[in-house]
């Protein structure tokens, strides 16, 4: 048992992942916050509020500036947040007359708020690139296996057929949903944030606006009024992992449902036994299911850190610094196992068709009681079905040869899995449909 | 303590809504759902799937039929969930050649999911008309108080002037947003769900989709691909819901602090004790905050309810009912005292005043040390105005007499309250913006 | 969709108690205020500080007052909380001058949290008697079993056999222990609350403590100091009911994945399918799970509201209200199918062989490796072992065939199922030693 | 915005806690782990299961081992835990006769689960020595302070006279029973997990319980019947976490209160602002907060962990792991800084005291009217209080001044702040009684 399974060196090959552990590391905030202070001094030349020559120097003087993050803890404790402890030590970087422009009306919100949009901005591109490969992959997987039935389950129990390619279009369906939010998301997300001390950009009066929009410029970020109190980008993002997580603990859940023992209908890789070749654990589905479960448990947090207090909540602050990137990395290695399954799973057709056709062929019940439904009263059909399907299984044949003659229907073709599979295949395919206009991605 | 403050006698007229509770009432869901097999059947004729005079003999039957909830009880707790008891019973009311056509080729969670849209589409008009109303009279309440400075706090203390309208205008910030995303929730939401025993429609084969849209246009809902097992949709309302009552609790939280004994800022109605004239419990401002406590640690539970397994998953889907319609009903009977604290709380001026003098009037601090960078380096800037600060507690006079002469300073226009003031005020005015631009709602 | 499905007509026959429903009505819980109100009238008499005849007349005209529910709302809505309406409407029942003596010294939070307390003793009968059914169920399932071996899984896969009154045991272990947890609960619990409007009892001072103690024995409570702000034995209850909940859920997810169709070791009641005669629904256990899952969603609710701000906070109070009513039943009514499953269900021996035999008899691989240790280095017995399960598999043969010969060991024997099944029975026989030392029950 | 703030550089120092830090080190768990297979070997050669000689060289050859964490990084992230990488690893420092008995008949969860009771054995050290710690300076703070009247608030109004030191007292006492719980905890906590692959020990039958008692001698722990499953122990401690928390979130709350500018009752050190003197943001105070917060939001994830499927559940498992360490780290940081304020924080009579008289001395009001209750109807007394208290603040006079004569009542004794301050310093020394009698701590 240790602290931080996402990170540390045990386990964060399996629960953590190196890209967004990288662009979530204390060293890259400070990084970004430097960027940020950069871009602020120079946005404020440009409207005219501190001197170009002094943006100039504090631009050249911090350009190549590294700070260790161990400079920084005590202040950090100190203070709360490591702004007051970066500024005076980023000042001693700059010549004199420039450096007291440095952190200009500006208060450590500004700073940290929007370094960290730009540690969202860069998270995403990972999550869409990783989010385009899933999709992909299950499309593939979807492609690939066109026409293969299995039994649809139904509060577990085996209900009618279905094929394999409508339940990976399943797992893919909020994926693609997901995909779609990317730009709205990043719309709401990537916005710059200038309020000074209480919010109104008192000291910069009346230009914060203009400043604010320069300094979004200079960032590439969308310009914004001040959000410092309004957290609900913080959080459309929150609901966005954490419905990210629900569709990969849906897509987890079923593979690990589909790799039991007894059901075997798809291999995973690894998780192997030396001593028992029947076992393959489903290491990589329940990470899947145990970082989704993470995730969720974090979101109300977040929710709660979203009604912050007058103008600045340092608690409520505080606690979304300590659950916005949990969630961000949790997901992330969450969705990095959830692209390696799609890409390596492997559908079994004789398990799937030995499922279907197991007790009695139950699972063309349906079918049965519907074709019979033009030819006799509801309950006396579900009877005569009944029946059937309870001598199919006493006797081992095919529900097709259990059943009666009845008038002119053909029971092989009535019961045959043609149909259902054609008819789950078109719905994969209408779920798929935008995406493989696409075209080449 | 009892079990259904949301709905009970005693609890509802403080924590419940009536007009939710009556759209999300158990007889009203029956009622839906009766509306949607005769809408199903209405889709069915016009396709040719059933005879149209079946379907005009089922709608016909069923136009006025009332189901006791009572007699649904024992199938709904056998069954676990009320179709299976329900279609027997209203195919009681429908002459036999006809009723064998009601429910075709449906199966229990198209009803029910389609009858649940439909609740939702009327609780999403509560929330609008509500959303509006509480936004209009905060924007009133700003707009009344133009210029009325109070003391901003970061972090519970007393940090820079803002203005009364500014943090009015920080309450409707989410609000706005929220109101600005209602028709996009909308668009993903308000669809009919049609899939059939396993969400392939085998038994409508190939019409499901021509069926789908007739259904949805029927019901003047969107069309759609079967969601069954992807709620990313309820997930997007769950996430919603908690964001509103996350604006709502911040908006009660800071009611509740300037109503607090010693800060006095704000006066509230209600809740006034008949010994003790000074106290005035802020009943609904802490009723949002319950409320709100209870949306958000529910709303894991919906992501949990998110991740269905296979093609229907009996645990996660009455997770759903168990707790998407108490999300609704809190955030709304919250959003309903939102509204009513938004018409008539009312600020008090000379206690702002008071507050924002207090302490030698450290709340003009910084604007006094910018007022200094011009003149003196930093440091010695914030050690002179700290010096200040600490002699006009101790003598009581004003800051802006205590500070020392420097230059061409005038302190008294230095650290009038004007500045801030409006620059508070003018930060409130974009905020307001596009909704007042909206003009005579 | 409907709100209250614990309480409602449609579906508290599947998610609600009635019992438990009773006990925790708003109606019960002002008769139990009343009754509050009259044992603190009377310990106060005893103690000298009202009359005797005032505590008298008080007991007499109380005796059969039942207040309408009704009749507190308007009021309850207005202060918060019932009682600042419920006192002058009783004083209404009460000759003039006993009437003042009435409340005398009390706040409405000692009423009410000691009415609360008187509830939940009512509560913990329930569970106690529910919880000792269960756990007799389970115990007579485990000796109606004895010797009936089955597959272990772990991580979801087949891996050595037990016996199915091992499973069992396991289900009952948490409850045991939470069984035996009771004393120490209803110690901690069960006690008065008395402290006057800031928990100090300033009004009786310096007589407090002693009226508290009358006040106990009164109500066949124990004394105790004033806990308006500790609510760490509500707390207590809500991890007790969590704890159950997780347990239930265990039980309930094992039932769910036995009874699958592709499982099938056993058979669960009812959720058949007039259609589908393969299909047999596991609702209860489902119900289980959904239940399970809120009450888990709400106790970090009851974490946030046991943080009581100051000497009385409205705002966490009443979420505690919200959730802990709300747990109580949900995980009663879970119990409660808890202990029908414990009866009802029935284990099907065949299934269960055939799935220990499966896969090349891959569950006695474990076995298999063991006894070749002394034989053989570890690696070279595992790949013997891995070689034969192989064989075993593709050929059809038992395991015990399929192995090579080695020195004296006889395979037959070795691979039997005997010792596999004793050490199992023999594990559950000890989580039942005690439960079962305490004999006719 | 970085990942781990409990343990980075940057942020460990306010929200971390270096020696829990090191117990739940990656490094520490593998230490405990080498330490447990040791002491099983050892056990085993004692009850005769393996030789002795295997033992003692075991015991030899792994004493100084230390195994990097890196070694074992890829082989966890494959097999889902890091046991099937380490014994392999192991057994090379072991001669071959003797290697082969290391981990003999165990499984990777006899192992984790028992190295975690280890580690969670030193953290319990810490819990206690620090809430010893912090109780201490509560009495201290209650002691020095004794006869020091506040105002008392309820709802957030200020309400009736109290003594600081009860304030203090109040947050001392979850504390106290916390404090209380640690033996029953240990008891409950403190024990072997000895199962082998399913949990019922067959390789060892019918030794199991044998060696599992000399197991649990070795280790210095309890004995105990297989837990696999049964994780209600791991329960019980994240529910004496979430206590803990929501008492230190309590405290913290009160102090931010007592703390902020308006109110000043309290001093706390640190969080203060070179530009603005009137600031001392509450840094610790907010820390606990967020720190509780965290906790409470990851209890339900150990709820669901603790439901866990068959015989072992990979995904409830590993889910363990990753919310229980987080929990302790984050509550033993809160409790740090919770030991750090009860030492360090100091009241401010004189502000107090104001807060007692603002508004017409409205806090004496309840005493008021107690007072006249023997000499008029209640509503009589309730009115004539109003008035007083109205003119007492219209006035500027004390209300003792401002209360109408009545019959022998004398006002300045009636309302003196020595009752009430008397009765709330009582009340504090009833919930320190048991404490105090422990003595020289």
């Amino acid at each position: 048992m240790a602290v931080s399974p996402l990170e540390n060196t045990l386990f964060s090959d399996l629960f953590g992942d190196r890209d967004l552990s990288e662009i979530l590391s204390d060293s890259n905030q400070i990084r970004q916050m430097i960027r940020v202070e950069v871009a602020l001094a120079q946005a404020q030349a440009r409207c005219g509020t501190i001197p170009q020559n002094a943006a100039d120097q504090i631009a050249a003087s911090l350009g190549a500036v590294e700070v260790p993050v161990a400079d920084l803890a005590a202040s950090t404790a100190q203070n709360g947040l490591p702004v007051p402890g970066l500024v005076p030590l980023l000042r001693g970087h700059i010549p004199d007359q420039a450096a007291q422009w440095l952190h200009w009306g500006a208060t450590s919100q500004d700073i940290i708020d929007t370094a960290t949009v730009l540690q969202l901005r860069d998270c995403l591109v990972v999550f869409e690139t990783r989010l385009a490969e899933t999709i992909d992959a299950l499309q593939d997987l979807t492609a690939q296996h066109q026409g293969l039935p299995m039994a649809g389950r139904t509060r577990t129990q085996i209900a009618a057929p279905i094929s394999f390619g409508f339940r990976v279009a399943q797992w893919a369906q909020p994926l693609l949903r997901l995909y779609d939010e990317l730009p709205g998301l990043r719309a709401t997300l990537l916005r710059v944030q200038l309020g000074g001390a209480v919010g109104t950009n008192t000291v910069l009066h009346p230009d914060g606006p203009e400043i604010a929009g320069e300094f979004a410029a200079i960032l590439d970020l969308a310009d914004a009024d001040v959000w410092h109190t309004d957290r609900s980008p913080i959080l459309q993002l929150g609901a966005w992992l954490t419905q990210l997580c629900a569709a990969l603990a849906k897509l987890a859940g079923d593979i690990i449902t589909m790799a039991r023992s007894e059901i075997a209908e798809l291999a995973v890789q690894g998780g192997g036994s030396s001593t028992m070749p029947n076992k393959s654990n489903p290491i990589q589905a329940e990470a899947i299911q145990t970082l989704a479960a993470l995730v969720t448990a974090l979101s109300p947090a977040l929710a709660t850190a979203g009604a912050a207090g007058e103008e600045r909540d340092g608690m409520r602050w505080s606690l979304e610094w300590m659950v916005l990137p949990q969630m961000i990395l949790a997901a992330g290695a969450a969705l990095g196992h959830g692209a390696t399954l799609a890409r390596t799973i492997r559908p079994n057709p004789a398990a799937m068709a030995t499922n279907l056709a197991a007790d009695g062929g139950g699972a063309l019940a349906e079918a049965a009681s519907f074709a019979l439904a033009p030819h006799m009263p509801r309950a006396a059909a579900k009877t005569l079905v009944r029946d059937a399907v309870l001598r199919a299984r006493d006797t081992g044949v095919p529900l097709a040869e259990a059943m009666p003659e009845v008038a002119n229907l053909d029971w092989q073709a009535e019961l045959s899995l043609g149909r259902p599979t054609q008819a789950a295949d078109d719905a994969a395919a209408r779920i798929f449909a935008d995406w493989a206009k696409r075209g080449a991605r």
